[in-house]
């Protein structure tokens, strides 16, 4: 793991996910940028001092003669770091799991994409909400006709934590999310905005064809969007609107995701996740419950408790590592990847949701708003 | 009344809101385009025969020479009647009180209110939503500062029962709706994005500067849309985004409002509309309950029973009844409004609704999405 | 109208279930134990002054000589009082309607109801909550065997407004409420007990064989129970529980019915009536929305809106009050009754919601929560 | 670890729990009736050949030698064998984690609760919903006294799955639960209505002192109930309400608790345990979200995830392991146990929840519903 040290947020989770199932042991690490504190946490984590290292090039440098060396590394560092670290352990062999965005430029995305076609190596990027077992049933649904011909798409990440200026007032997280040196072009739309993008497009296979947008900013003194409104024309004729905030007094994690097909329409709340709103064309609105027997495959294998028993965030960041683990055994093994694969996240996600922030953008400063073709999709 | 007879549907509701508060006595009408099925609903209503008409011209006719002539007439008829019906009554010295759409074009709508203004008549617009009184109680805590500037609105007015080609099957409702002739130029968005247009500027306060438009057809051989995206800036900053369909699966009269400014957030959901969900910022959401003692006079005059005995949506259109009785006695009396006339929807409500109307389509159509301001806000 | 008058509250709700659906005109009343008062209320509410009574004897006097006399009076009055007045009225060959509890004792209510028995006259007891149309929804799935044979049946009425000892410092509603002598024997039990237990009997059609009660009085000084929990036996095997409180900080009018069936279970809260909650054994969960046209007849002519447009407490007070006039004219014009009558509270209702709170109370105190079965169910 | 192999349900959970925080280590255990399939299980646990063993027997036998032996051993089997399981480890001198219901009989749960007490052993009882973060948030609320004085208690745990005769077409968890011999005396009420009685207990800090209950048996050849109601009388005044069902249609894990005082209540859902739901006197209704900095300590050191991203059942769990090594990491450092061991469900309660049973039984059966006093409270 690169990052996750003391005090920081997300690499805790992804020690929580490699941890539930069992498919992971985690052996080395450059947790911090200050080493003695990195060494001090990897003590505290069971790592051998030998593994605890300096720095990701250290890290690199250390494995990658080793006969025990790591399967796969984490990058749980700021975004402008994630290429050059992705890249070095591409390019020492080693497999990658990295954070979102994967990269804070287009051009980067595409290398490291490339890089990881030419290896043969996976690189996973963490969409953490497309491992909820009900996105998974959601998708399930599209896919065997259940909604029909998909209409619209709603989604919308809306979050109140940078309601104020706090990365003036010391909050890190915060601080390297407004540096666009650090985070990418792309304020609320490159750190949420991607993540709804990318979970519109999972649960209804739909690719865009142009996307408007108007981006603002807030807070004063912010040198990126914190609020970002996005008209989405889908190929096929599907139309979308997407909303990102940072700015959203109350919501705490709001991601939320509504279809309406032809047939039927769904509609999902990331903090009441083990339910699923299915409404067939004049019918009654009715709860699918995670957790049930009859419920599509994809979504059993991704499921821990019955009915009635909350799963949360852990287990759908577990679910995505285990994915990661299905392709990476398969990839050693040589053999056919498990049901558990299909779906993953892989480079080229990575590289579509770069090519969204560029889109918005460039639509937003360029074009006024006007319609604009992601590179990817 | 004009309209509302036997089988029709909004002008029940009319009648229920003239009756529950005691305001108005219904003692005339041309109630049906077919005069036979108009006299026998004048009949079941307690009309005296010699007052219930053929059409609207025989009881402007008839009425304007009456000493007990009416005092207004409620105009219960497809949208692109509004106009001439409505002219002539101010014409005769009746006050109206008109559904929306005001008219189907910007032309009559101005028209229409220079006639109400010349005359110094009254000519109300049923925007049913804002007589709910927790949206009073909303409007009450923007403008006394609860929520600080107000940031991004978000409406939305989500319908299910076109979501097939109704209008094809006989639906008479559905019929004019999709008959640009009788409609005007914006389906979803004349239909039902006006009152959500209105509602989020009766809350908010706030005046479009610009708004840019997505229109769909979903439905084969409608001619006018049936999903409406608009991306709207404010005056002064703040931005809103507003979603209308008439063929999202599952939603009965969906109209929701949240509105985030940078002290704290507001929703409010029709279905719903007893509860206001406050939140401060980075504390902890609550629930305003209508009928509490503590609430804004605007909203304790709009309200019937105590906290937890439902009030819905008769309730409102009565709430908006009393408003418009409340002008008209004032205009009668000589006197002073009570506060009960405090935002009452008047021409000029029509005729920006009007507007709006049509520089979303005017966005959409001559502008491919472009920034469009509307002419009257 | 007996009592109603300037600061009461529910005779207000009598006018507006009155007026709402045309049913009655209100001529005569005595409407104030303060005369003057009650004059200047009448005069407010275009009573003309011959008909406004300084109290309910001088009403009797009058109106059973007159030609044009009441058909029928309306008691909103504190419970110790409806006997004496009912009586009367029924003595003069007028039916009543009347507000629950029926009457303050069993000795009471029996003759009472053997009254309007013997006199063929309508005496109506407003058990409010079954006017609601999903009310009659649920009846309607339960008697047509959707949940099969009923085994548990769950019902609460918890309520805020006595959480403190309000009864003292001047509130009247309270007041009254909380003095056996006006109000009888049981505190919640008899004030919203009863309308729970009248609501669950409605719906499942069960009778009670026995119940056992805890009562208890949480404010001080307060003469009779603010709060009760009692076990139902429900002849042929079925067992409910049963709770009412007036000291439930949160609760404004929480009334709650479930009712589960070996096929299938019901859920239905007064707050959100609009909506009956069906689950169907081992499937999902399903919200059954008032206003489609699929609901049975009796929930469809108890119906002014479509889905989605909510409706509330006034329209089941409206509800109850046609119900009521459906049997009158059917008395009046000897004919059949229409189908809005099937189900009407009458006297027996009253009867046995005076039995219940007497089975209850005897049950704690001479029985220290012993099985006790009601006299009448 | 004994039982929770192949197809047992509760075993998986307690690994996701041991393992999630890294405080336990699963090295040995005697997982199956069926001993190969027991080793095939271990072998895919990474267990040691020679520490998967035939039966519990030979476990307590062989680890009891080891110098490596197990700390703690976890009992995952059903009722009738908690007694001579845990009697077995802990006479070998292990710590032992025991699911609920301690044991089938008072006698046996005396007898346990001495042997850990005279052993000094830690004895801990899996109540598991006490592990839920929100749950402590509500305990350390009572007992600052943001309630007052405690008046009223709602629990109730109502369940779906054994609607029918299951227990009959082959599903060994309904078949155990529903022998007298191998369940105890209490069918939902001890499978369930125990959690429910715990809940009740430790959020409010009372203790019964009488109970009366009435137990129902719904589903045909079934020897224990299946529905129980029950009314509690607490020390000191305090009323509460218990129901558990296991052929509550719908409900898939209801558990649900209420509790009101004099200045507030509280409400909290088990299938949205993210969620508390706080309201002060005549005040408005607030949600508290899991996550905020603002919470009690012990509210914080049980969380994982920020406010907005949920946590679940199996957080739950986990926390209660991770008390449960607090304790035993204490007595084996003979230090000061952290505030992770405050609140621990121990053998104490283990026994007041046979007690507990013992009444209600005891209530229905031989005194017809009457008050009974539980042995331990």
């Amino acid at each position: 793991m690169i990052g996750g040290g003391e005090g920081a947020y997300i690499g805790g989770i992804h020690r929580f996910a490699a941890r539930l199932d069992n498919n992971y042991e985690l052996v080395a690490g450059a947790f911090d940028v200050d080493a003695e504190r990195g060494h001090a946490f990897a003590a505290k984590n069971y790592i051998q001092r030998d593994r605890s290292y300096g720095d990701y090039k250290a890290m690199v440098e250390a494995e990658k003669s080793r006969p025990d060396r790591v399967d796969v590394v984490a990058i749980c560092t700021p975004n402008h770091t994630h290429y050059p670290i992705a890249k070095a352990f591409l390019d020492a062999g080693i497999h990658v799991i990295c954070e979102k965005p994967m990269t804070t430029t287009i051009e980067d995305a595409i290398a490291l994409h490339d890089l990881a076609q030419s290896t043969g190596l996976f690189l996973g990027v963490t969409y953490t909400y497309s491992g909820y077992p009900m996105i998974h049933e959601a998708r399930a649904m599209v896919q065997r006709g259940d909604l029909g011909t998909i209409r619209v798409v709603q989604v919308e990440y809306p979050l109140e934590w940078m309601a104020t200026g706090i990365e003036l007032q010391g909050n890190q997280q915060a601080a390297w999310r407004t540096d666009p040196k650090k985070n990418g072009r792309g304020g609320s739309i490159g750190d949420i905005g991607t993540h709804a993008y990318h979970l519109a497009g999972f649960v209804t296979g739909l690719k865009a064809d142009a996307i408007a947008a108007d981006l603002a900013t807030f807070v004063e003194g912010r040198a990126l969007d914190d609020n970002a409104h996005v008209m989405i024309r889908y190929q096929g004729g599907a139309r979308g609107l997407l909303w990102s905030s940072q700015v959203a007094i109350g919501q705490s994690n709001g991601l939320r995701l509504r279809v309406f097909g032809e047939k039927g329409s769904l509609a999902w709340h990331q903090e009441n996740p083990n339910e699923l709103h299915f409404t067939p064309l004049f019918g009654a609105p009715t709860v699918i419950k995670r957790g049930r027997d009859d419920l599509s495959e994809a979504t059993r294998i991704r499921t821990r408790t019955p009915p009635g028993h909350p799963e949360g965030y852990i287990e759908a960041f577990t679910n995505l590592y285990s994915s990661f683990a299905a392709v990476i055994r398969a990839k050693a093994s040589g053999g056919n990847q498990s049901s558990f694969a299909e779906g993953v996240p892989t480079s080229y996600d990575g590289l579509k949701g770069v090519a969204f922030v560029d889109a918005v953008v460039d639509s937003h400063e360029a074009h006024n708003g006007g319609w604009q073709t992601p590179r990817f999709v």
